[in-house]
């Protein structure tokens, strides 16, 4: 590469989202990754804990502890991938050091400091941040993201079901009320942590729901929607656990309330999404799977008008850990630093 | 066995639910596979398409073609394990003769020939049958299928449906509209026969939605689901295709019309159920899995009251080839047959 | 049942091989489970940790501390699913209070003190009870098993490693020198433990060898063998890790040392099994699935005769919780007790 | 892209090693993609049967019927992605118009015609392109690769194991006799025809051995491992199916007749793969796993000597699909058109 490189580092590895950020850093043109750390690895190299990333640039790379001196030495730009409180005090000293902050834990995703602390059950430690943090879905605030020294990657639920609504609500398409989510996604959203709920052998081959009624990216959701259509909402969002490793399909059941065909539904759709190709919304008549968005950054939209019911079923897929996690954080991060938006995400769906 | 056994057949062996047949029937005290017939492997031992049932009592039945006549010699009661169609002809044919029948497929379901032939796309040839034909759904209809000569074996969906919706509707707990039911059910629905769709490469590692928004299984919920209701009803039932092999999880939403609380709620499921112990109403707090089921009789229920949207969610999971086919097909035959009901089918689930 | 029932208990119940021994004694007409143990879960109903046992016989049980004296006090037989080196000190606790025990851990396997110490890296605080241990195959060890009262229950893959080499070592058909076992198993094999290895994102979807060479079934394997050759044995084992619950498969590679077609082969197999019906001997030309088995006492065996390399490959399943450990563990129980071997056990496979 | 483009075309989408060659050339920068044919999907867009493709460089591309004539107006390369038998006609009309082509079927592979035909059960049309085509695994072959104009794209499972054998064999370290090479590959190894035998309920959750002893792999691998050892051999070579969709695990005993340590082999391994990046020769100690090589070029290579019965176990993984088919056509097409090997497969695995 002719271009300089700009340097970067990654707070937290071990997790999954550390992993999938190793993975989509290795194929960057642009970004340079100077700094790895984890508490527990720390001395290994990547390609240590990592065996898939031998003979890739960053497998030589070693582990460091996370010293927010160390990181502002060797980085302009940082993502953090650690657990939520955690996040919020490694954010507030690596602005304090000049650095750019993606952060994917929930820590400022949410804009009123009381609904972070119902919902998270812990006090927020850095309220000032909240306010110029920017939400870092790109489809709805890219301008603001090219500005941001804070980001909040969104959720990985939250970034399906925002989607698959903006259209609808911005349009005024559907009642604001009574719309149900129904989620469903693949066993790395429920993290690398040694659990006996998320063995293999209590995963697979088996289906279930959990963390009804109250998962805690409801309010996040409830925020977004809200502020497309310009009113509070409050929505019924309800979550499963597949037995894959990758992808989200949230099922949206919402009521039309104007006089819509199928086509009418999809033109609007369609328009939404015109300048933003990552959301491909499908002909009439195709539905979106997971596989189909697979280690990419595609969050696919089936559409389903039933006049028997008179509803709007919208189906919204993306891959949790890349569009849903660390794949959106390194978009962010190309926005911040003058990046095409791109770089690094040009991925076709691994298919089968 | 001291008790005379009494000899039964099986029309149609190729498919999940023949084969889960002859695996419940290897277990069954008092009735004797007699017959087991399909026009493609006739001849052959059960053994030589299913090395499974090697050294079990039917491995060595031979396969015959379908022949009334031949079935009238050595059977009391058949089932019925082909398609729509060609299940309408051999009920009437083996009724004919005075034999019992136990119908797996659709063509006995919907109480309304217009209804079937809408939803079916064909005419209904043996339109008299459908006034004396009892869906068999123990828990609702039991003294009916006991002097039923016919029987319209549940559709899979519909079973974990119309028990999860049962106790609400008695009840008149939930507003009969906006009902929404989004289903997911394990490969072994989608039947055995080979398509490009359900190879393995096509199912695994993915997740998709299906026959939005008009699956067949819609109008034989809503005429059962109305029944209990005293009213007509629409619903919005919307299927997925899971990675596992066995296994349905409905999540249905409702809004509640009474100001009640889980407890009132789980007490009113209880009591409906307590004298049908098949039907599992999980302690508040737990939800069902599939895999809890699998390989049995059992349909879980769990109930979840969220207050911010005032809505009662019920999750209710079953095996689909168990319960929602063959295991139920075989508890209508007991009852039939005046065999204990539970005969052969006092299965413990496979876990894990 | 009229006949007096015998009460047993069961030490260890949070791991897979407990959970699989509380399936089967839920369908067991003989044994009464009166005591199940659990440091970390006294106090609990079974179903409360289990949720598919609601409604079986054994769901309300409740939860004890392992206490010898408790046991003796309720119990004429006690199976231990606990890790080796605890087992072995409860085995000696439990034998002097008068009970009969079959231990499912790896602790009275090994007949030399020695051999144990060197594979487990351990030292053996019981080896007085090692020569009055019966190592429990039913196939082999019978008539020894009925008088016993210590069973060491054996490992999962040398069940299936010995049961598919007996014939051919019996009957001198192959080289002692050269044998390879290339065995595959389900992830249940790995235990319940929480382990990141084992979570379901590190066992889906992929294919690993581990513990090469030096498994610690070897030795296990080699004793036994070595007795029916008459000779000491080495072999070379190795195991690989397959993304499915339950099932293995062992791969045999031998050399044939007497001009034998597979026809010769198979009847020599098929007589040596010829009064043992658990041991399926497949016609010429069909192999064995792990499926075939599955929760089952089932071992399928499969033979080829390659006459290009004149190698004798034998295929051998079992279900590695069932016939590999639980269900292996209640047919010697039900030998030490006078009752029918098959009590509980007479299963058919889940298929699919 | 300022370099001129190369047109290509690609004969046989339908099946996985068409659909693999569509995502691996949407991210080529040299090839274009200008024709696709297939029989059965001609006139339809690529996106039309492959969603995933939608919003690709070559989601747009219309599907044309296989004709030399326009292919050879189109195209300076052809990828040949259709049955055996098929090939070779196809191949010979192509060749004869000038155009260069990757054959991915087994038609070119063996360089002897009466091996194929004894194998493959069929009459080999063009046997006088046998001499001239050229085998095409590029750490051996990659000067007579650049010049090639016919390639023969090595078979999955042969790639594993001649790249597993290549370093022993040429170093002399083990006894060419005895060699047992113990294969396992996930369902796309199959193929995409629809069979009742590969159903995601006859493949998932569980685990079978196929084709012994005469897998059509076998004399391909002897052919090449006897040209790097010098002699003509004969290995037992034999399959298994994982439920899993991409990637092969190849366990092969050899035994050392040379007293070597595991760190003698590694250093001679190592030395062998220098300038091969695609090979990653893993630390003693480090075991491959098929999901770290998911969807790349690498082939992952692990060492086990063991001492107590003096074998080498050498353990070797790829993607069956990328490196075992379409990922290797096109490093194959890379080479013969002079672009740099990687372009296309810079790829990072897709983990987990």
């Amino acid at each position: 590469m002719s271009m300089n490189t700009i340097p970067v580092g990654l707070v937290g590895v071990t997790g999954y989202t550390g992993m999938e950020l190793t993975r989509l850093l290795a194929g960057h043109g642009r970004f340079t990754l100077t700094r790895v750390t984890s508490r527990s690895e720390c001395g290994k190299k990547l390609s240590d804990i990592y065996p898939f990333l031998q003979g890739l640039p960053c497998g030589d790379t070693v582990i460091t502890e996370p010293d927010p001196a160390d990181l502002a030495s060797a980085c302009e730009l940082v993502f953090l991938a650690v657990p939520h409180k955690t996040a919020m005090e490694m954010a507030a000293a690596l602005l304090d050091k000049g650095l750019k902050v993606v952060d994917l834990s929930a820590d400022f995703r949410l804009r009123d400091r009381e609904t972070y602390e119902h919902w998270y059950k812990c006090g927020h430690t850095q309220p000032h941040l909240l306010e110029t943090a920017v939400y870092g879905l790109p489809e709805l605030y890219e301008t603001a993201i090219r500005a941001a020294r804070l980001i909040a990657n969104p959720g990985c639920y939250p970034t399906s079901a925002i989607l698959g609504l903006y259209p609808a609500l911005r349009n005024s398409m559907v009642d604001t009320k009574g719309i149900v989510i129904d989620a469903k996604s693949g066993a790395t959203g429920a993290g690398r942590k040694a659990t006996v709920g998320t063995l293999f052998c209590e995963v697979s081959d088996t289906f279930r729901a959990y963390g009804l009624p109250t998962h805690r990216h409801t309010p996040e959701i409830e925020q977004e929607i809200g502020l497309i259509a310009g009113e509070e909402m409050t929505v019924s969002f309800n979550t499963h656990l597949l037995p894959i490793n990758r992808g989200i399909l949230s099922t949206i059941y919402t009521t039309l309330i104007k006089d819509m065909t199928l086509d009418d539904v999809h033109a609007l759709y369609a328009e939404a999404y015109r300048s933003h190709p990552w959301v491909r919304v499908l002909p009439a008549g195709t539905l979106p799977e997971t596989r189909h968005v697979r280690g990419t950054m595609f969050c696919d939209i089936g559409l389903v008008v039933d006049k028997r019911t008179n509803r709007l079923v919208i189906l919204s897929a993306i891959d949790n850990l890349c569009r849903g996690a660390s794949g959106q954080a390194l978009a962010n991060a190309n926005l911040m630093c003058g990046v095409d938006i791109a770089e690094g995400l040009r991925l076709a769906p691994l298919m089968p």
